[in-house]
């Protein structure tokens, strides 16, 4: 049997992760706070124990994959008490995307225990979490990443080691979330710009994937927006949470983001809109109604 | 000896048309405003003739890659005099980015005249041109694709037929720079954001390029920013004349873009900072401006 590792939160992205190293070999433990999330691992012959500090007492690797820093400063030092039952020596990966500032103050407080803290946020989507083929932006210490090392190589087609601190992977996840959140509201702007104008949108997707106006994000979220599907991949307010942390850093470091700040409008409009749990692509609905158009899917 | 072919307007892209076009084995005809383009051209062995009305003289196509619609409008019926002179019957390959129904009222004027009109924007940049591996967006009607086939399939990789009736292509040649004038300013935006807080910028555009942050503009200005060379390959004045474009179609339709808008104004920032003439990428000395942050290259 190999490393004991523990999931800690096993909604899209953590229960890929955990059914990864249970096909590395890893001795895995899961646990969240939703019954639903546990009966679903449960069901894939995953082993859960209900209680956070339960959950990892005994393991070598805490993998967190909650949803963001307030939930992270909880389970470890809040209700869920795990900073107090870590093993010692044990590495804590944390792949929440959150600020880096935050994430120093964190990794600072988990080293103070003994253990070993590896800024590790993760891009790819559920699909690729399901495959163990995430992308990881890491950085910690030598001993951090060592004891984390085959763990993430069974989650992770691609490990990026950004810098032997916490903070710098924190940092590149949130650059990689400022472009992500402008290109999918870009996407949904022009798109039914198009749709304004009597264009085939899927004669668009078409030529635009094709040419220079492509994103990641475009060739990934239009087709939502072509058939008219909003159910969530990732849903309204993950970019909503993801923006405010870029606009809190920009704020805080007098740095002026007029696209990222129009973006995060539009989310919040979708949100007010009552669209919060739906598809980020959901924004174009916003434009939609906006303008007058009809999209796809829409009555 | 193949179809008689004049282009009109002998630009970096022009240029490399004319050229492919060459080695397609047709008859080429090229003309410019500018002595020194005539010059570059003759100095590859190409044929020009210094007025427009007579270098389209007896031409089956007359390929057409002057800057704007001032320029287009000036060359056919003002003082360039082409339409009068165009061989009955040949067909007008309109390939540079205006307004759609600008394009509309321009096509009527030219088929009014007995000649057929292709609307035919391109996309790809000077070094596709150069190969003749351009992707064009085009619509018209059969007789313009008939008579215009050989001549785009010498210049393009790929040819999009976008419907029988001008104004599609330009329609969705609109949406293309909507979304590449955004992405140029976002990549500006998170880079030198990026370089605010120390990253090793060289170490983003990796990381970036493999995630879901991507674009076709990051991917491909961004090494301008890492290199601190902003020799023009691309100049900030093309996308306040391509925004400009997006922003009056906008308007005149009552769509908002806060988007494109916002984006706008970091081009216009970039031209008062007297960088109209630099590559787009120098919108983002702006950011780095009005953050006191310094960039590669910068003293």
């Amino acid at each position: 049997m190999g490393q004991a590792v523990t999931v800690l939160g096993l909604g899209a992205m953590g229960l890929g992760m955990a059914r990864s190293l249970m096909r590395g070999g890893f001795n895995v433990v899961g646990c969240d706070i939703s019954a639903t999330a546990m009966a679903r691992f449960r069901s894939v012959d995953g082993r859960v124990i209900e209680q956070p500090a339960r959950a990892v007492s005994g393991s070598q690797v805490v993998v967190c994959v909650v949803v963001n820093a307030a939930q992270i400063e909880d389970v470890l030092f809040g209700a869920g008490g795990v900073a107090a039952e870590m093993t010692s020596d044990c590495v804590f990966v944390a792949c929440s995307t959150m600020a880096p500032d935050f994430v120093r103050r964190l990794a600072a407080k988990v080293e103070a225990t003994g253990c070993h803290y590896l800024d590790a946020p993760i891009s790819g989507g559920t699909v690729r979490a399901a495959e163990g083929k995430l992308t990881i932006m890491a950085s910690g210490s030598a001993a951090a990443f060592e004891r984390a090392d085959a763990a993430l190589n069974a989650m992770a087609a691609k490990v990026y080691r950004l810098g032997d601190a916490a903070g710098a992977g924190a940092a590149i996840k949130m650059i990689n979330q400022h472009l992500a959140g402008i290109h999918i509201a870009a996407a949904a702007e022009a798109m039914v710009f198009a749709a304004k104008q009597g264009l085939d949108l899927a004669r668009v997707y078409e030529v635009i994937t094709a040419s220079a106006g492509n994103s990641w994000m475009f060739e990934n979220r239009v087709p939502h927006i072509v058939s008219g599907d909003y159910a969530p991949h990732s849903a309204v307010e993950i970019f909503i949470k993801d923006m405010g942390i870029v606009q809190d850093m920009a704020r805080a470091a007098h740095y002026p983001t007029p696209l990222a700040a129009a973006a995060l409008q539009m989310y919040l409009a979708a949100a007010a809109a009552g669209m919060r749990g739906e598809d980020d692509a959901a924004v174009a609905k916003v434009y939609a109604q906006l303008s007058n158009t009809r999209l796809p899917g829409m009555d």
